[in-house]
């Protein structure tokens, strides 16, 4: 029926194809920028999940092929089609790659005349608060939604995905700084004062559209900060995330800085402890918040690089503590395009359907 | 019983882990390299195979996320063991990652006491006549095991991985100059005189051994060709597979280069035609040799780009006939890490084992 | 008077400023792009040349550190002025570094009203046959030009660039290609058929428009050929040189490729001989070609690489002779913002205005 | 006489050639390193100095061109002699790239015998409390010449280097920490606790010894943290500095980064204000302390980046108050090499031999 909106016929991954009957069906809203072809990569290796649509403004009928070339090697050949006409195919599942503020707009049919669960990797259902919103994206379309959507690290509660129509998937630095902020900060450990986050990112976080800051020739073998200290926008998820989980109201000085590299963010993340606290003490409640998490990997000793978690959805977390400066410095990693963006909303998918957590996300 | 000789117990990936009885086993000689590792992380998600040792001459006792913390993402954690403890182990399959001259002699007693399949990543099998081979590498130190070995282009014939104890496992630029060169050469459409190859690869393919011509800011920002003409060792298996297939003596003129990237293979050759060729003719000689091919694919129109294959078991193909000059331009690409080396050795012992031929090369 | 023009009070090099009085002066149109900025970083550290004005279409009155803020370490600050106002400031020469075809237009008032030397780095000024412009650029605007302008490679005549008004400066691939090829050609060691020239060229080449091609995340950790054969613009002034150079129709095959760096051209040329030609003989011919050159640099032995031209005005030329075969291949590098733009416009200024040739070229 | 030990005639820039007579005379103790080759680009084109001797301990009898070959493009032609022989030549200025320990046994001899001025790059004599080298480096060989050693940022009195025997010349990282913080420091506007500095460097920071930290494929494509908050070296060097200039025990936290490109330093600075304190206050103090220097440029907006210092003797700093949080945060970049290697050095020579502060570094 619907496939004939499509170009090519749907073909799974040929080792898989006689599962495909039972696969869980899925499509993506604005599939056209660096989440949406991660998105593609990961699901084409997914042995219960399959795409069944892929939506763009302005590439409607051209082919995953002939603008990726690079998911030759590993998806299918699915073609463009309009958001308004994706409504009619049905899925298990949406993911929402399209930017900020056209998200919650767009995501409302879906919310009205399917059961999809949706996904959104903007940030239009990361915050609670709308004003918190407004104040880095500009007045918020749908406020009411807000607090049905949940803010989605499977890691506080693998059971919260299931119980929610909308995931806000976390920003790509949130993710790296609050997955060993929280558990630190409830147990009490560290101080919700003077926290500074230093974090450092591959320029695939800035997005697929060419820019002067984006030019090869302005990046390669160039290092920059950028919006520094209390400017940019992900400070209002790491805020107010961090400002629930203490019942206290926490300001973090962060700092994002841009590497040149693809793929890949690095925070240091400094804290004043609250009395002397030594390496195994901290050790002791990251791998007590995530000892069972398939994803989160809480290092014994030393510290972690990128090029670890390159193309997989873990976050590694590394610590140092000076017991007797009273400070603990973390180092964190993750994959911007993955753990910090398609990778979660993928595990988050896989949650809220019902599949294993890692389905597509082995490798 | 020998799984006492390792220092971790053995897990597959946790999804798969119910079917772990049924599993093909596998062992990695030398896998400490590049390949070792690119090897383990392609098994990793092979949902019929698992690596159950691997070994190493100088890292015996140490485990695989010790030396290859990029592993933790994705791979299971082996401990190292000494080649000979490895021969205890019953395996299906035994890659050999081994430097040449040492992987044949290292391989002699698989051949004699296991039914083990043998695909050997070095230079030692690849070469059927052993002067060539002394040429280029020295005295072979078992001329007697070359005619039982196999030159492993499974695309060339589906069905010989399965009729040979041995795989020579192809090297990384004749991976990308054979499989176009080949059909094109027994359909008599290009010459086989005057035949340039001017290859570029990523820094991977000089191997993980810190030296001068590996250092990053030696290779940063820097482009050199190196090895002009007719001193690179790979001209060996070109020539020699050139001349098999034409039944002439081909003498390919081949210069490789260094490009300031980690992984990748783009060969550029250049033929003369027969006669005036043009672009459909070229095409559908390349399209019927390999339209079956799960891994070689036939651009249309267009040129590949060595990001479409990467951590991909693809070799991408385009071509720009000049019919006025008499001319035909070839470009090719791979990942050198992967068709051009452990994912063809992969493909090699699927096919060789009766498994799919994309076992673990999905993505 | 002039000088109100300028937001910024004029300034050479501290170091350099009591000779300021005996300058000469220079002025740049279209100033904004990677030759302009390289052209400024040059005489920047010249002794005996200042420039006196910068021109943009669309950045006038900004200041050169606001756009250009890495100028900061070595330039002064002047600020953009419209072309027409450029007009009315006496210089002895200007570099243009205008789009192809807008050159030619806004060359002429320079040409009518002024007694200035004109550099031009677009293609407008580098073919006798505005046929072949035509064929690769449209159509020329001023053809009656053609005749008098000079083809600016200086090494082939140190006198030429003192007896023009114009001299059209060349490309960067033909410069690395034409510079090795000419004397060869000329001494009849190599035929003046089946020249192939594979080149490889850093980002910058692409200009510093952002576009898909130049973002960071498809250059980097990827390597690509575009134009093959007989495609790329550059083709029209090697053909025309070497056919000037030896009375015949040639016709190069020619393929570009984009390497993951900024700055640098590698050209791998393989030529048929005549004879079978030793090393010695081949190097000879190019050491008696340019032995008294500054800066094109022929190896005894060895290849060069792109490194050691880097921001250098050099050629670095190698070679490998294989008798056996009747070929010589011949490895050429350039900076190709330098010796491949800025610093031969340079060269050529340094020259026309009787200056020493390498004046702001030292470094 | 001393020129026979030479292998090649000496020969400064052409250009400057007539000027040779007047030139000060320096030779390089070491000059097989980064630092090395750095000093010999910028003396090269120096007007008033010129190298007259470079040492090596393995490299003996090599020459300049057969090891670096891209000084081709900017330097002349020495050979290597030994340690021991270049104290036969007369040298106005010695420079010292030997390793610590080390350099500050060779140099002892210079002392001794000779009246040349010495900078030394490595750690020997930076700090002026020898327990404080002994805990990072190891035992002193000479702590009776700390006392009569400059610590040299000449920006800080440009008289003080025309007074020492010996100069140590500062470490990269502190050079781009003292060079801001200070100044705020005595000042009062900032507390001398709870300072952090989170420091990105290139990879030539790490030498030129290939090892697996600086493999090509082990650095691109990936971002790491070495030595956190209390372990490197260079604490020493920054916290001796900040407590001499506040009379204070000032200790840092310091953790360095490794960043995928060649050259650049960026660190950023997270300070505690004693007060809430506007932009334009710090901004005051910062350029009253370094309005009138060559090399230190505070910005009025924006935060620099390490392209705009790639190759440049500057340190360009930025910040960013935030009043309401008593914070200000300090980015500061410089070329590791140059300010914060060669550069400084040569910047430290040249006012020490009387000569302009910006000889030889002009670009």
């Amino acid at each position: 029926m619907w496939s004939s909106l499509l170009g090519f016929p749907l073909a799974g991954v040929a080792s898989n194809s006689n599962f495909a009957h039972m696969k869980k069906k899925v499509g993506i809203l604005g599939a056209t920028g660096y989440t949406g072809v991660e998105l593609l990569r990961k699901i084409a290796s997914h042995p219960e999940m399959e795409v069944v649509f892929v939506t763009s403004g302005k590439q409607v009928g051209k082919s995953l092929w002939e603008l990726f070339p690079s998911l030759r090697g590993v998806g299918t050949n699915l073609s463009f089609i309009a958001n308004e006409d994706a409504l009619q195919i049905p899925v298990d599942g949406v993911f929402s790659c399209l930017h900020h503020a056209q998200a919650a707009a767009e995501i409302v049919p879906w919310l009205e005349n399917t059961k999809s669960v949706i996904v959104d990797l903007s940030a239009d259902f990361r915050m609670r608060d709308a004003s918190i919103y407004q104040k880095y994206y500009g007045s918020h379309p749908r406020p009411d939604l807000l607090p049905g959507a949940l803010y989605g690290i499977p890691e506080w509660d693998f059971s919260a995905p299931g119980k929610y129509r909308i995931i806000g998937n976390p920003g790509c630095y949130p993710t790296s700084v609050l997955l060993p902020l929280r558990p630190l900060l409830m147990a009490g450990l560290i101080s919700h004062e003077n926290i500074i986050v230093d974090s450092k990112s591959g320029v695939s976080g800035a997005g697929k559209t060419p820019t002067e800051t984006t030019h090869f020739c302005e990046v390669h073998e160039n290092f920059s900060a950028y919006k520094p200290a209390d400017e940019h926008r992900h400070l209002s998820e790491i805020n107010e995330q961090l400002s629930i989980a203490t019942k206290k109201s926490v300001q973090v000085c962060f700092t994002p800085h841009l590497v040149p590299m693809s793929r890949g963010i690095l925070s240091t993340i400094y804290c004043s402890t609250t009395k002397p606290i030594e390496h195994g003490e901290a050790l002791n409640c990251l791998k007590s918040a995530y000892g069972k998490s398939r994803f989160v990997d809480i290092l014994e000793k030393g510290l972690p690089q990128t090029a670890w978690v390159h193309g997989t959805n873990k976050c590694i977390v590394g610590i140092k503590a000076v017991p007797s400066q009273n400070r603990l410095v973390i180092i964190s990693v993750i994959d911007n395009l993955v753990k910090g963006a398609s990778g979660q909303a993928l595990q988050n998918m896989n949650l809220a359907l019902g599949l294993q957590e890692d389905g597509g996300l082995a490798v």
